[in-house]
């Protein structure tokens, strides 16, 4: 083996996938420079105002914006999908029990989804069928995470309602309540601008599950399990967590920002691999955010935002090294101004990502390739083995 | 936005990451022109012959193989951690009774495995903590999939055996019965041969699920997830469903196999994106399947696949293509042999390749850097938003 290093060794090493182009996809495109996001050539502030989360979900498997009747074709079959199996609801209330984390107990139950689907013998090359399956799924997160929280809380879980749309639904079976206009819409607009942004991890890691032609359970289950990771899913729950530290406080956001980063503490919020300037949706998750807090007459989480927005980009300078506030940085006070437990704001972008997720494996098993990439053996080249007896 | 589509094409798509290189790795290296496969410089055959399924996976996790004292201590450890929470098991019987695929149970319950872990609160960068909660899956794995298969047949789980290895353990906890030398050497090595095999899909899966730092239930749960699809994990099913055919017939290996050939039909089991030649695992179960077959008395399924295997590499010449016999080839009828369901052979390959998964997440987080590639838009550039009213 005397050549083997040699040949297995290969120039570049991409380690983090960094610009690396691994796909072609016509769901999203972002622009860094500019601060614009589009699905399917439409801007994210037309879609976020104008239309409805199962609208967008709609463009993002079919390639188009639902007219009228597909529009009720599509929001029916959605509603319907809505209900889950007792089993899984028994998994659910057993993982309550458990005090697990809300997204391990997402993961598992939509892993257990695929036993209760009603195509079990589907094809995994039929496109079709993927779609239902994924339309399934996403239909059913809600009522999972809300019976997840109910249960843990000692409530019985609330029957969706077919009547309402996803994002009220979801609000509805959460609380027992429905809610009102301003808040239904802020988390419409929330699940609108989270469902997709090219290929981060979650979505990454659905496709490589997918060009195994696993199924679409296989490609969300493991789309959740990436979305948990603190680096990837898990900010916008950080930095809810440094605004309560703030208020506690009882200090001045900018004293209490700048005495924070004086002792080297870090502000989770700011900065993004593909953004050089303002995340578009963090832009329009602070209109939102002003108009809840115009909403409820408590405008502290909006101030504390800004604040340390104005601050950090001005006086600390981070607007000159291109680093501005991502799409965290607000969904977090967003989530919390709607009276959403904080540890569930992960399982939300999960809500809202599957609709990425779904989109481009049916895309990218169109026109499948496994994805099987190489590491560069950098190991000891030959060892003598010795039996365990005479080690 | 004019210049949108310019900025984000590059020149290179690397669909499939085929010979791109994402990460170094001191795990295993394989030379496909020669036929040669290694862990951590070891040669497969030393190893498959000379050290048993736990020697390996301590290679593999710590760098090296186990002295005596250090053997004892890892194989009390995963003996120890076999037994899994009743909330587990009911969550297996009530897959087993929904008649849930093998790989769908094993992936929700490893998912579940999570609530149980006594460690929820490890930090996600202690690569310690995640050893051992690798460890804990690692050991659970078979006892997780013996209960599902007893279950679906209606007899009550056997408990594991703290006095036997890894392997053994599993044959007895599936049939009641301690297995003979030869099937539980059989099985030990098959568990071997399976445990890395560089980046290949399900191990490209748990990196990327890792890089998020996401926990190791996360990284293996997605890593099931993708060793599911008929594209990786599925194909040793594939081989045994072709050789009970070809049994089912009752004709000649060779006039059957020339006659489904020549009516458009395949032969699984030949071929690989990373081999030229015979594939060394391969070698070793063909070995193990002659042993099998003396130990049995029955020479017909080892007879099958050499015939298969000598007419398909000379007479059709798919030796001079650089096509030869990969692992599935001759593991599914071992596994036949030692009357495993075939439903269960993809199962038993993340029993195994679990060990890589663990083995690559610990080294990837030990230099992390987040998996993000990109993909180049082909959408529309610029549509025109038109509300659902107007559509």
């Amino acid at each position: 083996m005397s050549d083997l290093l040699k040949k297995v060794t290969r120039p570049t090493l991409h380690r983090g996938l960094e610009g690396v182009v691994v796909d072609e996809t016509e769901l999203s495109v972002i622009d860094g420079e500019a601060g614009e996001l589009r699905y399917h050539g439409y801007r994210i502030e037309d879609l976020a105002t104008g239309a409805d989360f199962e609208e967008v979900l709609h463009l993002l498997w079919h390639g188009h914006l639902p007219d009228a009747a597909e529009y009720e074709a599509f929001t029916r079959s959605m509603a319907e999908e809505r209900p889950v199996a007792e089993g899984v609801l028994d998994l659910v209330r057993e993982l309550a029990a458990q005090d697990a984390e809300p997204m391990a107990a997402l993961r598992s139950a939509v892993s257990t989804l695929s036993a209760y689907d009603p195509e079990p013998d589907a094809d995994p090359e039929d496109l079709d069928a993927a779609l239902r399956k994924g339309r399934r799924i996403t239909a059913k997160i809600p009522t999972i995470l809300a019976a997840f929280d109910r249960f843990r809380n000692g409530a019985a879980p609330v029957d969706p309602r077919a009547d309402l749309g996803h994002a009220a639904n979801f609000l509805y079976m959460l609380t027992g309540e429905e809610p009102d206009e301003v808040a239904a819409e802020t988390f419409d607009m929330a699940l609108i601008l989270h469902a997709d942004h090219g290929l981060n991890a979650s979505t990454f890691t659905a496709m490589v599950v997918a060009s195994t032609y696993a199924d679409v359970y296989n490609a969300v289950t493991a789309g959740i399990a990436a979305l948990a990771g603190p680096w990837h899913g898990g900010a916008n729950q950080d930095v809810m967590e440094t605004l309560l530290a703030l208020d506690e406080s009882g200090e001045d956001p900018v004293t209490w920002t700048k005495d924070r980063l004086e002792a080297g503490g870090r502000i989770p919020g700011f900065g993004h691999r593909v953004y050089e300037v303002k995340d578009p949706r963090a832009v329009l998750l602070q209109e939102r955010s002003e108009a809840l807090a115009e909403s409820t007459g408590d405008r502290k989480w909006y101030d504390y935002t800004t604040s340390i927005e104005a601050f950090l980009m001005d006086e600390q300078a981070l607007g000159e090294r291109g680093i501005a506030p991502n799409v965290d940085f607000y969904s977090g006070s967003v989530y919390y101004q709607l009276g959403i437990p904080i540890d569930l704001y992960t399982p939300i972008f999960a809500m809202s990502r599957v609709g990425g997720w779904v989109g481009h494996v049916l895309e990218y098993q169109a026109n499948n390739r496994l994805i099987r990439p190489r590491a560069r053996y950098v190991g000891p080249e030959d060892q003598a083995f010795v039996p365990l007896a005479e080690r």
